[in-house]
């Protein structure tokens, strides 16, 4: 996967459908007056905190483009799965708003995040009402050309999915505190928090463009390895991102007792003292500059980045072997292919 | 109506489905073993804080109640709407989760709030959890019968009037601290707030139960109407209720700054002198006991108890008015009268 040579251009499927992404989100969001939509346009990068307009896009939109290549890859037109993509990015940034109360997180893509400026109940409210425009899109798939019941279909596998996202987050801050959960949990936690939505990105998609139901299997299991993957490039940035990259100095999801990758593996699979020296420092209320740097030491002597390297690449090829069945399209796997190097090997 | 004398017994139809209710929630709370549903269960009023068993019910269960009322009326049968019904309970009982965590009330039918015994970001989970097991029950009308197209458009009206009661809680919390809203402003506020769920509760169990076009229009504007008595009922006991029936002293809407219907009312029509005295009260950084009594003087010399229940007896036979036409039968007229001259009159 060459995680020695950095990869900073993003991969094709990413770049491919920003700007239908986001005609379509603004498109879809009600236009509307009062001021719960100043907040949501505002958290959206649409305007600044004067309501002055910019024209920032927030994020990677990862989730819609997963949604619109799986349908497109299918079918040959990303058209009927547009109002899923945008369902499933408003319920991701909705996530997001909501999350940002819970850790009381006041920075989000550079910008100070909701609660921060408007208080926590408008801030709570408003990521509600994300929720339900994020619910109104996915009932226009209907008027857009989908049949009734492959709609309701989708509404099922959306729900479900963001059931799971909502358990994984209640996990995350349920472990918070508790020095060393096992891999296991670890990895049933962020198959919950992160996979889910991911992965039904890419179903959802599939359901729209096919009919085939092992097709359809075989979206969905690609898009549960990509959502491990995420996950933890995610987590080893948190650890080993530079700050000119991640805006977050070495260390920094240590330095905050997040039970991450790297802490939880090597929770796991350290031997007796080192463990404990681990288990410790996280029992700390909180954790020095000096215990962070005495704990990359321990990471280090125990390989801990190149372990995390090796599963997310694990995930990578389990990714691109679930697409590997007839009927699904070489060039669609050379893509997959293609964004999975990317978000393996991505630096923020 | 019979404002003298106080009727404190329920009405027919709010005896009559508790107990289906009470079960088909019950059923349809996934029985999970993790932290969330505890904290589920015991807003629910099943289990203690300790995770003990209890039997409390909690609240009137008005909404779910209305919603298999008015597909009985139609089809002679609840049962194709008891998934709707839990549903829109269960929605209901999400918004009174994440209101707590709002306004910050620490007790509500005489137990503790999620927020005071698991903090905020596990309250405001559980919260989004229980919205999902609604979302889920919803699609569970499929499989009990109702056909895919009616499922959908029951979502539909159920997203809209949950966008509509979201809004509407964005509204109180946008209006607090601005002294004397006016009435009109009050009266789209609660509308929003209270009014949009009722409404679609007799909708959707009327879309369930028939097909003509009519007689679900004339269910909800029934369902608009008793919205607006209900919370005008709920704020006239806010502010006159006894602390025997509410739990809560005379006068504690006033003290908590609340707009409420009286304060509202009295401020739109009350003159120069009087208004400017009680908007001056009103933007007071806290209201003392001893203004407390002055405002409540203040409303009697207005008589404004009197509006108020002027204007309950107005949307009580509006909600009647809008069932008198042909194909609905009298008995179904006369429950609902039983239900208003109830709502209208209730003390706690």
């Amino acid at each position: 996967m060459g995680h020695s040579q950095e990869n900073n251009t993003n991969a094709g499927i990413l770049n491919r459908y920003q700007k239908t992404i986001s005609v379509s989100l603004k498109q879809n969001m009600p236009n509307e007056n009062s001021e719960v939509y100043k907040l949501l346009s505002y958290s959206m990068g649409w305007i600044d905190i004067n309501g002055n307009k910019k024209n920032n896009n927030l994020g990677k939109a990862l989730r819609p483009s997963l949604c619109l290549f799986a349908c497109e890859s299918l079918s040959g037109s990303i058209g009927p799965s547009i109002p899923a993509a945008v369902a499933i990015e408003l319920i991701h940034k909705f996530s997001l708003i909501h999350d940002d109360i819970q850790d009381k997180d006041e920075f989000r893509y550079n910008q100070a995040t909701l609660w921060t400026i408007w208080g926590v109940p408008k801030a709570l409210i408003a990521g509600n009402v994300l929720r339900i425009i994020a619910d109104q899109c996915l009932e226009k798939l209907v008027a857009n050309g989908t049949e009734i019941d492959r709609t309701l279909f989708v509404i099922e596998i959306l729900t479900q999915s963001y059931l799971e996202m909502i358990e994984g987050q209640y996990l995350d801050i349920y472990y918070e505190g508790s020095p060393g959960i096992s891999i296991e949990e670890y990895m049933n936690m962020i198959k919950n928090k992160t996979g889910a939505l991911i992965k039904s990105s890419l179903q959802i998609g599939a359901v729209i463009g096919t009919q085939n139901i092992d097709i359809i299997n075989a979206f969905s299991e690609c898009g549960s390895s990509i959502g491990y993957l995420f996950q933890i490039r995610d987590d080893i940035l948190g650890v080993w991102g530079e700050s000119k990259n991640t805006g977050k100095p070495v260390g920094s999801d240590i330095k905050m007792k997040k039970n991450s990758f790297p802490i939880c593996y090597a929770i796991s699979n350290a031997k007796n003292k080192t463990k404990k020296f681990l288990i410790d420092k996280y029992s700390k209320k909180s954790i020095t500059n000096n215990d962070v740097i005495e704990i990359l030491d321990v990471l280090e002597s125990l390989k801990i980045k190149k372990h995390a390297e090796d599963i997310t690449d694990y995930h990578a090829e389990r990714a691109i072997k679930a697409l590997k069945q007839k009927n699904i399209p070489c060039s669609t796997i050379k893509e997959i292919e293609n964004l999975v190097d990317f978000l393996s090997t991505r630096n923020h």
